[in-house]
């Protein structure tokens, strides 16, 4: 492992997020309230670290970045970019621990929405913004890492999409990671620029606006209210939102040729059929569920309530408009189960992804046709391409990977204290960077109450289940720290 | 497919199930009870339906057992024996509707013990003697199945036991079940013998030690006593049924090797370790627990209890010595993810085998290598030997498959308006065999007040858990019937 490269990125991750500060500062000037001094104070602080790490990183001038510190630079660029982040919730005693600040931040970064407040709305705009932002900082990263970084890197098969990025084919890392994030960061931009108009349009601030926006886009799910969405009580919003959280959960490359003019760019891809049809699917039983049971009295109000919610679960936001919590058992359920799916490959969305899920059920397929042939060898196809063996594999591990840490985590929470419905509800939420669960973790909880062992284990998760989880696994490995 | 012949082997089970009941009825004649005359009309029944298979297998004479009808007769033989040995509780008015018989049938064929009796001591020692008759019939059927049939048929990687059979290797299916059958029910009937003595020893009935003999090496769990196991109160009792609870949730072909001379045969295989140390790892963790929590005074007390609902839930046996729900959420999470490993191939135990936990841990392991040597080449190997991509990737479809099932059941079930605890309990209780769950089918619960539906869906769970799911999901898949 050479470190010297890896401090001098985590140095300038730690610089962005310390000058992005200067947004929610300004709130807090404008406003006038009391956090100006928290951003300021930690401005310094991690301009300081950033300037250590850089120092550290000249010590040792190693210029090649490899498998292995591409695994160290992602996985610590998320702890450094939540250390420094946190800061400022500390600072302000918007929150009580660091323990909580880092958890706030790790949520906002790891785009998944679970907080430690317990009166959102008692917090300044300062603090709320930069709570949003950190959200689409993050969002920003992760675009980036699934299309460009982790599928040159082999993790858990996301090296399907390495073709689909744009631009020649090439060996080094580098210039198509610069060039592929600028594509793509123009479509984030501008789809974040349309939603914030869109609320705007619909009667909100443009502060309410942005922070929505910003949940929206990196399929976080902070709100500024203490009672998400859900408080606007508006159609309209929902709608907005509804249509914004879905684009967000769909692979960017995408969005990039649909607006390059290639207008069945969606339809033509296999994983976004699936998608859209999964969303569907979901929507319309859960939403017959809630008209039988009389929980909704028309078809519309039914159809918005768990369109909104089915959409914000599977996409991995977890904004809220609905007390799902009182819905029946088996809404509850479908819930669940989409927590576990998520996003398509390539989005903002957490899960196991839509590409998976889809590639594990073609191998069952396929196991049916073994048993029946035995003699056939058929390759896995998905969307008319053959899906080569090493991504399978890779697939399957993955699969297999999530499951066990989701009972791993499970077992640790429950150990903790926790009853069953919240050990296993929270590390779903978490591992899969929803933001609400089921329990004392639920739609209209938070996770404030939590003891700060519970809050590290789901701080890891967080960082696992954004990270496609081998690319941290794999610094837990002893031979990954081998010279 | 060629029914002819499925029709003739179902005659034969029905036959066979028909004239077993001759022993339950020899004790309700020496008790003089009245259920005498449920088993006289039962055995009419069952021998009249086999006849008339019979007669329909004569009109269609094929003598070949290809995969698909091997499939069905597998599939079919499970659903007869069910039919014909519910016969005598709906009969004898043990339960109420032929829905509970069949369900109370299939869960003593299956060996899965979740019963609907309300009050079992209620009932004459003649049904009690079959019920647990069920369990031990049930249990030499898997016997031969999973080390003589399946292996050959390919399902979900039960193929790496086909070189563990004794004798030469041949291609016909029919000699081989027959010769490994016979040495396998030796090694059955001598363990069934041991246990039987060594429970009167400790003052059992004939009676109470054979129908316990009978639910622990069939890992069933039926019990003549309202509160199971634990009724006796006695560590002698606890000691022997979890000895032979644990013999019979490991492999039969080691036990036939242990008793030819090969005294290393146990340790020797890769399985049969990691399901030891599975096993005294789960215990002790779980004793810790629970003396920390201070459940049990003594640390004796502790392994004493936590050991027998280890083993139990983990060889899907499913006896009860302790009420865990109240047991801390850690240990009810421990025994939760036990009941997804099960016993080992090869053995009367359910769930996914630790052989396919074993292998999906080496592909996680493989694939850690993977991204850190690209380029290598590593096959994957379970104790020494390489375990071919095929049977690799039968298991991990299986486990899929296993999970989903899990999952859609238990939306299924939730639908049905279960809680959620209770949903997801009573699909793995009986997708693994095991027995009780959590929630409202926990260890102190029965079955008897679940809506007809639910009992139809469980019924079906434990048929698809017991065959390995892919025997029974083959038969609704349109292609295995076409001709």
């Amino acid at each position: 492992m050479r470190l010297g490269i890896v401090s001098k990125v985590l140095a300038l991750i730690g610089a962005v997020v310390s000058l992005s500060m200067i947004w929610p500062l300004l709130w807090a000037v404008a406003d006038g309230t009391e956090e100006s001094g928290a951003f300021v104070l930690s401005m310094i602080a991690g301009l300081t670290l950033s300037g250590g790490l850089f120092l550290l990183g000249r010590k040792n001038p190693a210029k090649e970045l490899g498998p292995r510190e591409a695994f160290a630079v992602v996985t610590f660029s998320w702890i450094v970019a939540s250390v420094v982040g946190g800061l400022p919730f500390w600072f302000a005693r918007s929150v009580p621990t660091f323990t909580d600040a880092f958890f706030e931040a790790m949520s906002g970064f790891s785009t998944t929405g679970a907080s430690v407040l317990t009166d959102i709305e008692a917090n300044p705009r300062g603090i709320l913004f930069w709570r949003g932002l950190t959200h689409w900082l993050g969002g920003m990263g992760i675009i980036v890492l699934s299309l460009a970084v982790l599928p040159f890197l082999g993790v858990g098969g996301m090296q399907l999409y390495r073709a689909e990025v744009p631009g020649p084919i090439q060996e080094k890392l580098t210039p198509r990671v610069q060039q592929t994030a600028l594509l793509l960061w123009g479509v984030y931009l501008l789809f974040s620029f349309l939603e914030t108009v869109a609320l705007l349009l619909g009667g909100l601030s443009l502060f309410e606006a942005l922070t929505h926006t910003f949940a929206t886009m990196a399929t976080g799910g902070f709100s500024t209210l203490n009672g998400s969405v859900g408080q606007y009580d508006s159609p309209y919003v929902d709608g907005v939102i509804t249509v914004f959280m879905f684009l967000a959960g769909a692979n960017f490359v995408l969005h990039y040729r649909l607006i390059r003019g290639h207008l069945k760019a969606w339809w033509r891809d296999a994983e976004f059929r699936f998608y859209s049809g999964l969303t569907v699917l979901a929507t319309m039983t859960v939403a017959a569920f809630l008209l039988c049971r009389g929980i909704y009295a028309s078809l519309g109000e039914a159809l918005r309530f768990a369109g909104f919610q089915v959409v914000s679960i599977m996409t991995t936001t977890g904004f809220v408009t609905a007390d799902y919590e009182r819905w029946p058992a088996y809404a509850q359920g479908v819930l669940f189960f989409l927590m576990f799916v998520g996003g398509c490959g390539g989005s903002t969305g957490g899960g196991m992804k839509n590409i998976r899920v889809m590639i594990v059920l073609r191998q069952v397929r396929l196991e049916f046709h073994r048993l029946l042939h035995p003699q056939a060898v058929i390759p896995l196809r998905v969307g008319g391409s053959v899906v080569g063996r090493d991504i399978v594999n890779a697939v399957s591990a993955f699969v297999v990977t999530y499951v066990g840490l989701f009972v791993l985590f499970s077992l640790v929470m429950a150990g903790l204290g926790l009853d069953v419905v919240t050990a296993l509800s929270s590390v779903a939420a978490t591992l899969g960077n929803i933001g609400p669960g089921l329990g004392a973790v639920g739609p209209t909880d938070n996770y404030a109450f939590l003891p700060p062992a519970a809050k590290w284990v789901l701080s890891f998760c967080m960082l696992l289940g954004r990270l496609e989880l081998f690319t941290v696994l794999l610094l837990l490995v002893p031979e990954t720290w081998r010279r």
